[in-house]
């Protein structure tokens, strides 16, 4: 072990989780308790702070408020979508983060997001060896989507999942309550990847979920979901369908696009729907079906609903943070935190360190064997996989009937 | 006391709440101990299962089972709507509800739903006394609308209110983490009274919520609107929106109708949003405001989402079932439980009987003096009436990392 002294600075990028700062927490709390850490830095907006000079000085918060940030959903610090340039192209960002760094004279960066976030700590670990610049610098992953590679699963995946699979058990029991013929669209978050949408399987699982489940890792195909939801219509009166809002066609098109161009979308009453693909889906079942329809966006609550997180998913971010730290101390860099899960039979999930070179820019999707020949359902693998992720319920304190999130006092960097 | 022996039978109607399944098995447990009582029966989706012949059994129901329906939203027995005729009008349907209630010998009635519900209950048990049936008629409140008359809230809006006001501290994590610029629009429920979008300034009153709350007790202007936002807008950047999903302009037309119809809600690319309201005020802004807008509507889950409903709520929802039962048992007839709230300083809230003809087709507003002159916010009048009702959580158990929701057997009576 090289001993690196200096200040630690920690940033947060990317679409918000409810555990995100669980791992923010885990690397601050072990960085404030290490005699190699001069000072312990947050960078405000991730990157974009940096670049601005608008660090927050964590030293000076209120440890039990601090602690609060284990159970607060969406980034406390402030996140970016920044995306940096190659520096053989363009150092301009690269000099005055390396600028920064050397005024507060940060030697331990660690960067807590998705792909994209990876990317940019990959880029900056590089420039800074070239440059000559001792810094050690990890990524800590977080992602709802469950897409990043070479870990087992991601911090914010569990309590998506668990969200999503409860809330599709309460709109099940809602949607099928008048027993008067129906179709209900849920349209789960997850571009290229399914695993969101995957997880209300766990509420078909205990019967009380979607009758049909669309994931875009297989073609989706429109004449196809109509013979799905008529065939369940005949059968139950009632249809509840879950679909990844990323669904394409056989050629890669985005069904959403499909529906807004064709105008096959046009309602009861002639109006072309514009809204998002649950809707659009909903009245394109009922231009087929006459029923009534609903389209619903489960939208961005299910990647910030900390009141119903898993606390599996909680303790794991907390964990990959605090080792995130630990690596570092102990020489590691240019890597990122992630996951790996025990042989069994129980669940168990340590962390490993991964190359960021290996991670950055890949998406890691369901495996087709998880999903059902014909493309609508998920199969019982994939049940066993992310069952262990929902586990616990998040112990948020209450406070007048309502969460209480830390509010921190972001005191800032001179 | 006059004994009244006979069998019992229970309705649910109108949309579904956290709660309604509490109030339900409170009425059903206290039949179920009585001596009075030969059989308790429940109505398969409300009147239209008494029409059907559609009974269940509820004494062949496990009592453990039946015990989850504390903890489980959505009406067990199924829902409806259906609007009874003036039995002077037309009494086919009465003449086969009472030809129902001799077949089973039912000789207490319980109908467990809003406003419309009491309609019903109120027309039968009129037509019952005027037919000579003797049958205790009772109305048990249930409403996320919180609009009954006579009582001072109603069962099932406690449990929303602490769903919305929590959904929206996690919504203003979400929504003003990239400190970007931006407008997000919720749209709430409640068409003709605003009780549960004003739940939405808990939220601000913990310092984590909506901006701006409109709701349809007060007209709303769309210019004033965008003066409203623009203020905030360059006062904080980010500016968070909570929107009745009635609200109506100084003519009492529907805002909706109006964006819809002007289609002043085009997008930045000339496109007219088709979707909710939300959706629209979001391209109106958008199209005044040059920033980022996003509509998202709360949608049906905010009726459904027990998992974080409040503990008094369901604790009140299954005293009012129980409190329907002994009444009628004690010789009552022709009333609905409602709430008294005792005079302070602590909370307290009794049960009380009112005639069910003061209830029905009465709809119970937000007083103008709890919303601020403006139009656009709650005042602490509010903030102190709705706390008491979302304290505590709801203790549904949980298997496999998602609640256990009642599932009964549901036995079809012969």
């Amino acid at each position: 072990m090289t001993k690196l002294k200096g200040a630690v600075l920690i940033g947060q990028s990317g679409g918000p989780t409810s555990v995100i700062n669980a791992s923010a927490l885990g690397c601050i709390e072990a960085a404030l308790k290490s005699e190699n850490v001069t000072k312990v830095y947050g960078a405000a907006h991730g990157i974009k702070g940096v670049l601005l000079d608008c660090l927050y000085d964590m030293n000076q918060e209120d440890p039990a408020e601090l602690a609060l940030m284990r159970y607060t959903p969406s980034s406390v610090l402030g996140t970016c979508r920044y995306k940096l340039k190659d520096f053989t192209e363009d150092d301009t960002d690269y000099k005055r983060i390396l600028e920064i760094f050397k005024k507060y004279d940060i030697r331990y960066f660690f960067y807590n997001g998705g792909n994209d976030s990876m990317d940019t700590c990959h880029k900056i670990s590089r420039y800074m060896a070239e440059n000559g610049y001792e810094c050690r610098i990890m990524g800590i992953p977080k992602t709802i989507d469950n897409d990043l590679a070479r870990t087992d699963h991601c911090p914010g995946y569990g309590s998506a999942a668990k969200y999503i699979a409860t809330s599709c058990m309460e709109i099940y029991r809602d949607a099928k309550v008048y027993g008067a013929g129906s179709v209900t669209v849920l349209e789960i978050m997850g571009r290229n990847a399914g695993w969101l949408t995957a997880a209300s399987a766990i509420a078909t699982w205990k019967d009380m979920g979607p009758d049909l489940i669309y994931l875009p890792e297989v073609p989706f195909s429109l004449d196809k979901f109509i013979d799905d939801i008529t065939r369940v219509y005949q059968e139950k009166g009632d249809v509840l369908v879950a679909v990844s809002e990323g669904v394409v066609d056989e050629n890669g098109k985005y069904i959403l696009e499909i529906l807004s161009e064709s105008e096959k979308s046009k309602d009861a009453f002639g109006h072309v729907q514009m809204g998002g693909l649950a809707a659009q889906l909903a009245a394109f079942a009922n231009s087929k079906i006459k029923t009534k329809v609903r389209g619903i966006e489960f939208g961005i609550i299910q990647r910030c609903a900390a009141h119903i997180a898993s606390e599996t998913d909680v303790n794991e971010a907390y964990m990959a943070g605090e080792a995130a730290f630990k690596a570092a101390e102990a020489g590691e860099t240019a890597k990122m935190v992630a996951f790996e899960r025990g042989p069994g039979p129980g669940y168990t999930c340590n962390t490993i360190l991964v190359d960021l070179a290996d991670v950055a820019n890949y998406e890691k999707k369901v495996p087709r064997e998880w999903i059902n020949e014909a493309g609508n359902g998920v199969l019982q693998p994939f049940i066993d996989y992310v069952l262990p992720l929902i586990q616990g319920e998040n112990k948020v304190p209450m406070e007048d009937g309502v969460p209480r999130y830390a509010k921190l006092k972001k005191i800032r960097a001179e």
